[in-house]
């Protein structure tokens, strides 16, 4: 039986209790482009109640932005960058009795790390630098994978069920109509189709073979929590379990 | 031989290479008060290429008042606030090499805590859920000392060579004249006394037992690093080991 | 025919485009404790757009609090704080051809000018150096009012519509049961009383008087446009016209 | 007899009264990427004192990054984020009784504006919306100075002593050799060459025309005081007068 992560971004003043009974893993904003001490207290204990694995999502040091800019940084400075949002996110969940499970870069910081590879090595080599046993998060097909592989940690592809693909496995720019899957039956099939048979429809029309780990669920959009719920209704009926991403 | 400490806040934006020749441990800010990852990623390998003592100051979340502002917050927040900013640093030390080894709260935090044993308490929970063995440093016959000693924590106390003390024990408050010590022989000769007779001579003239641990050397007083090569050399010469506190 | 302003905090991350179209009085978010240049602008332009009179909105410098957070601050200190705030709301109001109308101080701010009346007329002061045909807007019967008059602005006395009051004139503060009126149409029935007869019934079942100028609606409670929308429509059922606070 | 402006970046938390003495125009930071309200307030008063020419340093919205880092931005945010600061000091300002007389971006900003005419223009447009008579400061023969005049503004045209020159008047880049002239004479040198004869010697030997309005004392230099006072005291020998730059 196929089994396929839903990860959703929490912690960043979306309805969080909304999605959470529908999520196998949760990725924490840590202080930095959202969230303070007090929100990652809530969303832990969130988590330990739902039995929802907990994951560390650092961002570039950039409030002012949401960590949607994408801003210059040196790979020596990234290192520090992440290891200060896994390490405050540990603290808070380490006093809660719990452990954290992977780590799932924000934002720009995600984008910038799925196709420069120095970047994904700095952040890497962090992650593996605080806990060699994180599982490390990344588009699936992009640098940020080869860079976890490199480093020697387990990673999990990501695949997106509400974004439209490309003929070559990247994703359809947002400005660009059609970019996002608004309907959730539409956005459910797309789940399905990459959890059991690794492929989408490309926006060419064309397949598109995506193997992925884990589903993002996005928390920002209208519904989230219905959406989520129809999703993992819709997975599970196609014979997919539901559960966060494991070591090898 | 009488040991005692020598401690400085730093990462907070002053001249930290100056005093840290002298100093046996170091309190560094979490980025929240002060400082960002980058800039306590330098300060940890500064105090590794020194062998000073690593600590976390962590602060009220305050960054417009640099933490120096008495704000209004519940013990069960101040868990969470705490363990953030020990959990941050603890992340870029892990990385580094180095090992935490104790926790001195900033500002207004570390005077609140001085006299609220509740606050103090949630203080000292924090820490100890976070690692028992750390040492936590508080004003010398406070209500943060009882605490960490509840707590079953190993506690610092902590005394103030440039700053005046009254009959009672506590610190001329800072409006009044002459509560700060300027003259570096003057307070030199009172951390003397404090190190070997533990007393000081009070603001009335009589003499006030302090006893303490660990003496702060203020980093961001006027040509901080002299004073604190002075200090070291007038204690010393006065048959006084430096070194950082040291659990039971 | 009796006038009275609907007032509305906006700019603050809620849903502003719900309440617009039934306020006559908007108090914005200068960037401090929320909001950002462009969230000032898009807010500036609703404003225009719906004939709504534009208000600065200035906190204590306290973004990790929300402003909610009560800090103690120098009266000297509160007057360059308030300038700053309403000068950036007013940079960017002219610039879109618009002009201020008053100014509200926002939540810790708020609370503290109307029982200290050394904040209040610091607050006051900085109001009429910056324009002194601003509308200082605080709570009735606050030292808030005393200020203002005392400094020669014109002033706007607050009532809430869905806030309980004492017999005293004073609110039944938040945590007690009942302090909130969550009833929509009691809470419309409360503002057409102070609206038309300038008196509640108090927590204690008495009348209670209360001299209003303007009705706060909370733009972040649920379903603000529809509570905005109902509250409107009763008070103009009961004979009262919506207008924005007049300068004598 | 020739007349030069010498300028410098103020309220940034370097030591401002250092350099007052000695120069003409001010550049205060507006609490975006420096500062606060109460900052702002004491930088203009000493201006007061020193009668010092009071401008407006607004920066793109990056506290953590100073300012320094490029942050793409589009022209429409340019706008808002422009007329927040320079609105936010001319609150202060004119509480003061003081009046702005001139903007200068900071950092990134400058840097962005000076090669990218679609941002310089957008700056450009703030300024005269905010105040048509508002001198606009920017980088000698860059896109910053044809924007401020097509938008019928009077400008400013900047010039360093103590950067180096390229052959085609650019600046020599920060990381080459070189770049920075550390020697206070022979800065004073390309001052007084620029002043007088509008030209520098390039890093190659040859001479660049260097036609400017304004030279720029950079505050954060160690000895920034002694650096300014030289500087003036060298531009007067040789026959300069200081002042602020004028309209025509």
């Amino acid at each position: 039986m196929k089994t396929i992560d839903l990860n959703a971004d929490l912690g960043e003043g979306y309805d969080d209790a909304a999605v959470m009974p529908f999520i196998s893993s949760a990725n924490i904003a840590c202080g930095v482009h959202a969230g303070d001490a007090e929100t990652m207290r809530r969303t832990v204990e969130l988590c330990i109640r739902y039995e929802v694995a907990i994951g560390a999502h650092p961002s570039l040091p950039d409030r002012q932005g949401f960590g949607r800019r994408e801003i210059r940084i040196a790979p020596g400075d990234v290192h520090a960058v992440v290891l200060q949002q896994i390490g405050a996110l540990h603290g808070i969940a380490r006093a809660a009795g719990a452990a954290l499970h992977h780590v799932k870069p924000h934002g720009a910081f995600y984008n910038m790390a799925a196709r420069d590879r120095a970047l994904a090595s700095a952040i890497a080599r962090a992650v593996r630098d605080f806990d060699a046993s994180l599982i490390l998060v990344g588009l699936a097909g992009s640098a940020s994978i080869d860079a976890a592989r490199e480093a020697g940690l387990a990673c999990a592809r990501e695949a997106f069920c509400d974004r439209r693909y490309r003929a070559d496995g990247s994703l359809t720019p947002r400005p660009q109509a059609g970019s996002v899957i608004e309907d959730i039956e539409e956005a459910a099939a797309q789940a399905l189709s990459i959890a059991t048979r690794g492929e989408a429809i490309a926006d060419d029309g064309s397949r598109v073979s995506i193997e992925a780990d884990t589903l993002c669920v996005h928390g920002d959009r209208a519904n989230a929590g219905e959406f989520a719920r129809r999703l993992r209704v819709a997975l599970e009926a196609g014979g997919v379990r539901i559960g966060g991403p494991q070591r090898p």
